[in-house]
């Protein structure tokens, strides 16, 4: 069975029965429709003196084409920790509309590993999207509003730092000249659409830990400057208020379950390059009132998604993972060996052993933030007994220990020994949590430290302009903000055909981008697209209603 | 106490026991949050033999800044017709998101006539526009990716006809060039934004009686020219299916309820003047099924939006309208008859007298579509006994009856005198609606016949651009479309100074436009913003939450 035809069969249970498990009574559920509910502000608050539960970080080696199944490792092992009688919620992110029209959408998990209702979570879900385009487009609006009524801020419209956003795959937005048509309609400018999930209100959303905070950071978003070269923020504009009461529903985490009727979050969804890839804190942190486990992802592989999870989402939020679930495939690791996707069928235990340098460097990376590591081995069914015995060996050589899961194929059933595994490993209780580098440290050295000590390069390259940047916002302020590292996830180095494991690499910088609201330096290494289009022969065309009501083709 | 408050002091009952009132089963009822819900298209289908309730139209004499109260009043009806023992509904459009950040927000109703949730209905509601924003964007993004990857409909991109949509009051882009910044972003073109609710797929969701109707009339809009003139259809871009896919759901109607717990469906929102300002067919149809009476209203004055509810809305749904209520205030019939808004405080019968005038010509209107009318004098304060027994006298004189109703202070108690009228003339059944014109008519005879016999205009000028291209348009097929007068609201003329009952003018066609999938030809006469613009201080700057969570700002 196909993906959305084990989604179609599932036997979901009334929202409501899913809160119970986990103690949320109905009232404090506002449903959206009978399978997803936003949990309500006044029961978050309400559990704020509980202690917390464990936090479990599912992330992965590089991808590869083969696919690694980090989100169905995800999902499988919070069916897992559920079957072996834990407590356990999921924390992911939500899909974002536009790229479904692009390429098929995908399901949240796979096979017996998946979360429900799929068609919903990649078409409207609950609203939280379109709420963010709306907040964001609202503080275009007043932005350009300002200027045609006078300027006041005497904001410098080359200097406009504020882009548009749409949920939608569309090149054409990327670049246009707005308010022409005369008098009327404003003073042309250029300016450009990004897609919804590359706005820095997302990534605010996603960071922010209630409405003040939230509020607090869309106000320190920086939108514009002065020809005097000062910013002007979304406060200045007056747009926070609104766009605060615009996001007030989109800032409650959305309940879904999984095929086995777990509960899971879903809710937020930063960009993972020119964001930091996570879903919210707010979801993030009241699962962990919830539930005594709480399995959550990053975005890409571990070079990015874990370092902005430990860097990014852990250091702002306050949160320390318990311990560190890394997904290998059979199959990735043999493309990280050198063979070709065409050749993946054949068994290659060389390959596999040669690939396994890439794991193996992401275990010792994830040691560095002072993390147990597990590495989950997603099975596949064309994996053989002996490529699979050559990861279980070498893990083991990296003091670590490696084990086969089967949930795509079997549900939780496939994925008790990964649990087990687990909780073995919180239990023993050996994690002593820290971020790579401490927020005093200047700008530069925090590119440097990740580079050197995650990428493994050499050098950071970057020209004045970039290092004199970069020491404008240390003298303004912003020194202790983290930095989002935007590069290619195929390959710890700017080449996204270099797999393995490389070395004697440098890490060239071409920008770097102050997000202020969100709090994070974005530091641009390689070619960074925020607004994809779409294909020759997109997806959509193919995409309708059958008779009987259901989606044909989205999938 | 204000609308906000009152409405935020409601005695709300859960919106499954508003569903029980008129038999939806709670499982057809798609729940958002605990007082909303959408009714599945299951129980929609299932209800189709049933027979139809009572369809009252309320409508009103020409808009002033006085205010009619007809949402009011058609809310007040509702309840009284369920308070002296019928079971009534409701059927009222959605408000626009983007507006209400420039000018505060509304209520669906006034003092004890009210639907709620107020807050709700003024922000994202249950995301119906917010699904049409994304269909039409889809399609956007289609038409620009098909001349991108090589334009094989050979679209002419100088006649592009699909203009793109955003739910704000956006200036800046009402007029852009899209597409610049080299190769990979395609081929320049002018281009610009409209608001959503001006959205030829806002008014397609509020014509089409199912899923099916909906992806056909998408499929025939047109959006844009060959150099040969022939028209790209929608249907060419293959953008309908996915676009239906999208609009699943936004299809279904939205059941709230009044202050006094009656249910009402609040779905769709057309702009008045370029398309026909009425809520969906699918949730008039569905509550004809669902009560004995069903009270909806169409948008401005009679002239315009009674005159499209019946040629237009009734034509192509097959509905006929068993009696039409007429809002008038004394205060906007002193406006009607001379007086400046800031002296409406002081009685003027004698204004009162001259602006019946106005009612007197809207109630000849509507007698010519066969249907018995009641005026319904919305009651103020401040109105004196005199000044609403003229009212009262005048109406007696055109063969119809005045009926004082005050469900502003006292709610159902108030208009159970108008509600016992209605039922006395429905009842009485002489009703015998026809729409004004046939199908077959000519399209320019068809502007004609509105001008005379509605605005009473002694001819309509027309340059031989806006005939020849009517001409062309029943060559192609569209002369049985209906035509959708886009003119002022203020006037029976195209100049909206001039209130009360004018003559001796002529209504001049500035251009003419064809809504192929909604199916009418759009005429516009004077100025018309599709793309409405923020103040000098938009409210959205007073706009927020307040410590307990609530909006401050937004009404």
């Amino acid at each position: 069975m196909s993906d959305i035809e084990i989604a179609r069969a599932a036997k979901k249970k009334s929202i409501q029965e899913i809160g119970t498990k986990v103690g949320i009574p109905t009232e404090h559920l506002l449903p959206y429709g009978h399978d997803k509910a936003k949990v309500s502000q006044e029961f978050i608050n309400s559990v704020q003196d509980r202690p917390n539960g464990k936090l479990i970080l599912v992330t992965a080696v590089n991808p590869t084409p083969a696919g690694e199944g980090k989100t169905t490792t995800t999902v499988g092992l919070g069916d897992g920790l559920n079957a072996i009688g834990k407590k356990a919620m999921i924390c992911i992110r939500e899909a974002s509309l536009g790229p479904n029209f692009g390429m098929k959408g995908g399901a949240a998990g796979g096979g017996y590993a998946q979360i429900v209702p799929m068609e919903d979570m990649n078409l409207h879900f609950t609203g939280d999207f379109h709420a963010i385009t709306s907040a964001h487009s609202l503080l275009s609006a007043m932005l350009d509003n300002h200027i045609y009524w006078g300027n006041e801020q005497q904001i410098d419209v080359r200097r406009v730092a504020w882009r548009r956003v749409v949920d939608m795959n569309d090149r054409s937005l990327r670049q246009i000249t707005s308010s022409l048509g005369g008098v009327a309609n404003g003073y042309p400018r250029e300016d450009g659409f990004d897609i919804t999930v590359a706005s820095e209100v997302m990534a605010i959303l996603c960071l922010s830990n209630d409405l003040k905070d939230l509020q607090k950071r869309l106000g320190d978003m920086i939108v514009a400057y002065r020809r005097d070269k000062t910013p002007v923020y979304c406060r200045d504009i007056k747009a926070d208020g609104a766009m605060t009461v615009l996001l007030k529903d989109a800032m409650q985490p959305n309940l879904v379950q999984t095929l086995e009727n777990n509960p899971a979050f879903v809710h937020g969804g930063p960009f993972a390059n020119i964001a930091h890839g996570c879903n919210s804190v707010i979801a993030t942190k009241t699962a962990l009132k919830l539930a005594d486990y709480v399995v959550t992802e990053a975005g890409f592989g571990a070079d990015l998604g874990a370092e902005k999870f430990m860097d990014i989402k852990c250091r702002k939020a306050g949160l320390a993972p318990d311990a560190v679930v890394l997904v290998a495939t059979v199959r990735a690791l043999k493309m990280n060996g050198g063979v070709k996707k065409d050749d993946l069928g054949k068994e290659s235990v060389d390959a596999v052993k040669k690939g396994c340098a890439n794991l193996g460097r992401h275990i010792e990376n994830l040691k560095q933030f002072g993390v147990s590591v597990v590495v989950a081995i997603n099975h596949f069914v064309k994996d053989t007994d002996a490529e699979i015995q050559a990861v279980i060996d070498f893990v083991a050589t990296q003091g670590s220990e490696a084990i086969l899961a089967k949930h795509w194929a079997d549900g939780s059933k496939g994925s008790a020994d990964l649990a087990r595994k687990v909780v073995e490993v919180v239990e023993r209780g050996k994690s002593n949590f820290a971020p790579l580098y401490p927020d005093e440290m200047p700008l530069f050295e925090k590119i440097e430290t990740i580079a050197k000590r995650i990428y493994r390069a050499d050098e950071v390259i970057a020209d004045t302009k970039v290092r004199g940047q970069l020491k404008e916002w240390e003298e303004q302020g912003y020194g202790h903000l983290p930095v989002c590292m935007a590069k290619t996830q195929y390959s710890f180095t700017t080449d996204p055909n270099r797999r393995g494991a490389p070395t004697g690499h440098s890490l060239p910088v071409r920008e770097v981008r102050l997000s202020a609201g969100a709090g994070f330096i974005v530091v641009v290494c390689g070619d960074i697209m925020t607004m994809p289009g779409l294909p020759r022969v997109p997806s959509a065309e193919s995409i309708y209603l059958n008779d009987d009501g259901q989606i044909e083709g989205l999938f």
